[in-house]
């Protein structure tokens, strides 16, 4: 059986997310991010276009390694101004009905106790279509502002995150037992106190000994997305992810990455195929390749050297400025410089990887592949992708907003569907049923089940 | 001239809000709280009805103080489940032109520098209509799951309020001049550098050294309310408030606290007649006075006396389980209960009030008065408590929803237009300028438009 190709579109609740500069572009419409008609209106063309998902980018802070200061991230607006994503998804959520929406949101922001509170009422006024990408990490920019003196240590703060996850999932999965909420108007019992139990945790960071304060969503747990790709954030992702964000320029790489993943989905306990991958995409799409290269001609000529930098050396922890600009950069013994050019070369062996290079690659849509072309040369090196590599689908990152989903959605859409690799109608039922097609809730043996059955167990014997 | 009356709308992200029981009204759709058609259509009647605003209470815990047990809060919904109110904002501006929102937050769910970003988020996304309802406390509950033993001791409680506003204040008013976004496709500028200052707080809590992430909004600080009724929160309420909400039963009691918390903005140096003042009120309307006797009285049959003392037990901290039904509770010597009964028995003196009769009282609307009969009848005592009180309007709470406001709206908002006392169309701009008519942003002396002065002279001086 052929298997279907599964888009997300990627944005941020700020201007030009992965495409610093590119908001000068006559089309742009992405500096209207305050505006709710924008992203009303993203939200029913992406619904059109069938996408399973909207992805909303997070970072708490600004991009101030480049040059040592955030000028040049403010000049090109490079993911700054930067405004709140979860109060974008209700609106959304309202004029559509299918498609599934993705928070990004750090464990270090807001104590679990409401901030499980905040996914619980995400999924009931979506009605079960929401995802949590969990992010572990963040800008220094960011820890400072938070008043810590630097980030946590890389494997400690995995270790926080694993009993930050414990913590939503006992209130989330545990706290209240299906059946609980009665709604009984006759008998006068809106919820049966029996059956909600305190979840009585007690842990290295956090100490929970109460109820969850709202009654169970459609999905609990909302979908878990997840994007690390170090060694014990690959654990991590083997034991919690049901989707995995992977941003890899090169179809060997992105291949490993994968393998690597379902090896520690396997290691968890866990079934390799309940993991989905999506790797970041940017598509040029017109009619012709030759339209569609001169399309990427006119977006170039909007891009802009010095944000594409500021987000690049915000990405590596390494601030570009101080290496000249054509310099090889395949010398530059740095381990996170190394990574990068890696993955690049492997990718595009020809190239030398400058400054200048990284530049010009990662000025639209940032890190992922970039493809341009018609609808039927994309469709082709989409279906080569997904071949060589196992990926699932795409987090696409767009050039200018909303047109490059416009393109996607009026042109090459039609060409999956023509193709048999693209859903027709979505299926029904919440984001983790349509994705996975058994249920709305996790299973086991995924962790977060496990609390559904343990809370009211301890209870009982208690 | 005339002194129009001001209507706000009080309500819960939660069932029933002050009116546990009712959920059991057949005409009631407040257990309908999770589905965003609900709100929408309550925003829309409100505006219709050229409400000032609609005020999202909130609590982060469980009403477990009467019988030491969340038991009878969790069987009547007595605000359990609550869910988060944020997210009900953006939607409901998205279908309205000018209705205001209140959000109520407390200084202790979230770090000042990621929530200065929520409002500023929430003031872009409103245009300008959203007010803030200052928190400095919570339910004990709440504390205990943030991993807090205890709350704050009270005052010092409030130091911590100064400071959490001052960093906000620095981030919404000082970080960004006006002019620093300049979204220049010419010259390629989006933001000038030059204008964007880091605030760098060193506090006592918070070190906060950089630049706030959000854009300026149209009023850069949302609308400040506070509830504040303690001596120190009279002095903080004075200082910071725009608007105060009280929720006093009595005329007399409203007039001695409106006189204090004008004091204390003379105190601070502030136009006393810079606050405006709403009490809480429930009113139960019909075409006639007695039509509308007999709807209180089918309202009576559905409302719940453990809910309603469940909430009373939380909201004076004592447990009134412990009291015989029928004890006259002017002998119970404890202070809590003192202050309530005192202010009821100003408001009835001739009732004996014993724990029947205050959850007779608060089981429809809580603990403001509560207003019976035709459209003239309380158009009649509306204008007896402005006169008696200087109260500037009132927050109302529901006894059924949406009803209770259908009623207010179809049947009071007519008679009061016809007297003269209440407006007829919205003034334009931001929800500031509609309430004070001096434009969208805080202005000397208040202490936040200081530091638009201040920050940005730091760093020339630096």
């Amino acid at each position: 059986m052929t298997r279907l190709l599964r888009l997300n579109a990627f944005a941020m609740n700020c201007v030009g997310h992965q495409s610093p500069g590119l908001w000068t572009h006559p089309a742009d419409r992405s500096s209207h991010y305050k505006d709710l008609d924008y992203w009303i209106e993203l939200a029913r063309l992406l619904e059109r276009g069938l996408f399973d998902g909207l992805f909303i980018a997070d970072v708490l802070g600004v991009y101030d390694v480049y040059q040592d200061s955030s000028a040049a991230a403010l000049r090109q607006a490079a993911q700054i101004p930067v405004n709140d994503p979860l109060q974008l998804i209700p609106p959304m959520a309202w004029v559509t009905e299918h498609l599934g929406f993705g928070l990004t949101a750090s464990i270090s922001f807001e104590h679990p106790f409401p901030f499980a509170r905040r996914l619980s009422t995400l999924d009931h006024l979506t009605r079960g279509r929401v995802g949590w990408n969990i992010v572990t990490s963040y800008l220094e920019s960011g820890a400072r502002n938070l008043g810590l003196r630097q980030q946590v240590e890389h494997d400690t703060r995995y270790d926080y995150a694993d009993e930050y996850l414990e913590v939503c999932y006992k209130l989330l999965e545990g706290s209240w037992e299906e059946g609980a909420v009665q709604r009984d108007r006759e008998r006068r019992v809106f919820t049966d106190p029996a059956r909600v139990h305190p979840i009585r945790h007690q842990g290295r960071w956090f100490q929970v000994p109460g109820i969850h304060l709202s009654e169970p969503s459609i999905q609990r747990t909302p979908v878990l997305y997840q994007a690390g790709t170090s060694r014990r954030g690959r654990r991590f992702a083997g034991q919690h992810a049901e989707c995995v964000f992977l941003a890899s320029p090169s179809k060997a790489a992105l291949a490993r990455q994968i393998r690597s993943l379902r090896e520690e989905a396997v290691r968890a306990g866990r079934d390799p195929s309940a993991l989905l991958f999506f790797n970041l995409l940017t598509l040029v799409i017109a009619d012709t390749d030759a339209q569609a290269k001169a399309k990427l001609d006119d977006y170039r000529r909007h891009a802009s050297r010095e944000g594409a930098l500021a987000l690049m050396s915000g990405w590596t922890g390494i601030d570009l400025a101080i290496y000249p600009p054509d310099q090889p950069l395949q010398k530059v013994k740095t381990q996170a410089i190394q990574s990068a050019v890696e993955a690049f070369s492997s990718s595009d062996p020809e190239t030398e990887w400058t400054v200048d290079a990284l530049a010009h690659w990662a000025g639209i849509g940032g890190l992922g592949p970039l493809l341009v072309g018609s609808p039927a040369t994309v469709a082709d090196q989409l279906q080569v992708w997904q071949e060589a590599t196992g990926v699932d689908g795409f987090n696409l990152a767009y050039a200018i907003a909303p047109r490059s989903f416009e393109d996607i959605v009026e042109l090459l859409v039609p060409e999956l569907q023509r193709r048999g690799i693209y859903k027709t109608a979505y299926a029904p039922g919440s984001l983790r049923h349509k994705l996975f097609g058994q249920g709305d809730r996790l299973q086991s043996p995924h962790p977060a089940a496990h609390w559904r059955e343990v809370i009211p167990q301890r209870t009982a014997t208690a």
